[in-house]
């Protein structure tokens, strides 16, 4: 059945994966029609907002009274995507940790080259902190390149003596866009939907010229320590699989806390089709738990 | 307070570490002092048993009516330790998995060098089979160097066509005796009971001259495709934090199921002492509903 579930999953990633050679724009219209053609939830609600001078997508579920909150950071290897668009997953994460969401439309390049999403980012998070939320009752979240920002802005509001969530949860991240991975040569069968062409053919737009193994570009290159616990989840069909991999390599050699979970056979950010794949659904209620128990009782990885 | 136990438990484990220059049998009197000085709770009970040949220490515990059964390895480096020193670990896994555990003494080196303890696992493995109870029943674990054999046995199972388990836990798995972990050297000084000298010193006493980068003696280096899923744990205070990263790594790698759990501040084999340290429960309660899960729903990992 979830072979089933896998397969046609997969054959539709195929037809609507990215190409390294269409422009920008078709991207950027391919990954919309490819998130919204999954019907929002009835009972989601999407408002725009705005937190830290950042514009947000505020999501909140009916009849749930939030006691936590989730920031989101949507993918789209820093030059697409939308708060709006991730509004369904960030709303998952929020069901199942009592939380609201909170997704955040930080800039893009090419128009706005790093540092400006990592900026945005941080500004969101400190927003956050001074509606008077506290960092124990904040997860942050993000899938693929909004993983990196998730990773990226801890390691940063560290740097910055700012106080930290109380934990992160990161679907198939993106924190190395030097694209050193492994699994970059031997998953590029098996990704129906990324590539490392596809992926290096954008990452000149948002470095603009930096070098892309500083550390708030690629995480997996920051200092890691004093992070607060990390959930990482992976498919073990994508070539960022090493990106999620290593990750929890470097974070758990820095003293964090580390769950990696890898699910086989599933693609890129496979949470986001957990209406149609029962792996979808299942990895988000193992993240969920995870984080209610770090939301629930955030002393417990105080060092 | 869990700051207070990290520390008690390392300066005790300091007293105890195993020096490279004593001698094998001062090393095996150690570890058994080592592991008796937690008294084994009341409601246990060990019974010395066999199963497919090798003998088992039957590990039951009172008012717990078993519907599944952890076949269980012991840590040694292979040539020290044995089944009913592991019986409360082993136990710890069964009370959360409604499942009686059976600890197996498999031959140590260097009396009974490789493949010796390969044979009697897979032999136990196979006797349980033939005992009636179903390969999605039964979940392998081990500790340390039993974490290897765990691997091994599902490795070897596969290759001479008997079913695998529902699934495998294991605790600071010793999967590459070539010790090319990064960590044999970034961890020295942080583990207080391990270090690649005293490992090195005990590896040809197994190997026998055989080479140890062998798929059955570092099954990190076996092809893993085809196995159950994984729960792998370790602290990150241990000089084989690198073994459960690259098991992982190799695992997901290969399209297997896999969970990494890394706890921070902790040692080798941490959930031995569960008693006097929060995070040796807590890591025994989340690989306990990991495991549940793949029992209760052995075909949900179905590929």
């Amino acid at each position: 059945m979830t072979t089933e579930q896998r397969s046609t999953l997969d054959a539709i990633l195929r037809q609507g994966a990215f190409p390294a050679d269409i422009g920008l724009e078709e991207q950027r219209a391919q990954l919309k029609a490819l998130l919204s053609a999954q019907p929002l939830p009835a009972d989601l609600t999407v408002t725009a907002g705005e937190i830290g001078g950042v514009p947000t997508a505020e999501v909140t579920v009916d009849g749930i009274e939030p006691r936590h909150t989730v920031l989101y950071f949507h993918g789209g290897v820093y030059v697409m995507g939308d708060a709006a668009l991730s509004a369904d997953l960030a709303s998952q994460i929020g069901r199942r940790t009592e939380a609201s969401a909170i997704s955040v439309d930080y800039r893009l390049a090419p128009e706005h080259p790093y540092p400006a999403a990592v900026d945005d980012a941080l500004a969101a998070y400190r927003g956050l902190l001074e509606r008077g939320i506290a960092p124990a009752d904040i997860v942050l979240a993000g899938e693929s390149a909004g993983g990196g920002l998730v990773i990226a802005t801890m390691v940063n509001a560290r740097d910055h003596g700012i106080p930290l969530p109380a934990a992160a949860y990161v679907m198939s991240p993106y924190v190395d866009l030097t694209l050193a991975g492994a699994t970059m040569k031997t998953k590029r069968d098996a990704d129906p939907l990324m590539s490392p062409d596809a992926l290096q053919a954008r990452i000149p737009d948002y470095t603009a010229g930096q070098d892309p193994a500083l550390g708030l570009i690629s995480p997996i290159f920051a200092d890691l320590s004093g992070l607060p616990p990390l959930v990482i989840q992976a498919g073990s069909h994508e070539v960022l699989l090493d990106d999620a991999v290593r990750l929890a390599r470097e974070a758990a050699a820095a003293d964090v806390e580390v769950t990696l979970d890898i699910t086989p056979g599933v693609p890129h950010v496979f949470q986001a089709y957990h209406a149609i794949l029962d792996e979808g659904a299942t990895a988000l209620d193992r993240a969920g738990r995870l984080l209610s128990a770090y939301l629930i009782y955030p002393g417990r990885s105080a060092t």
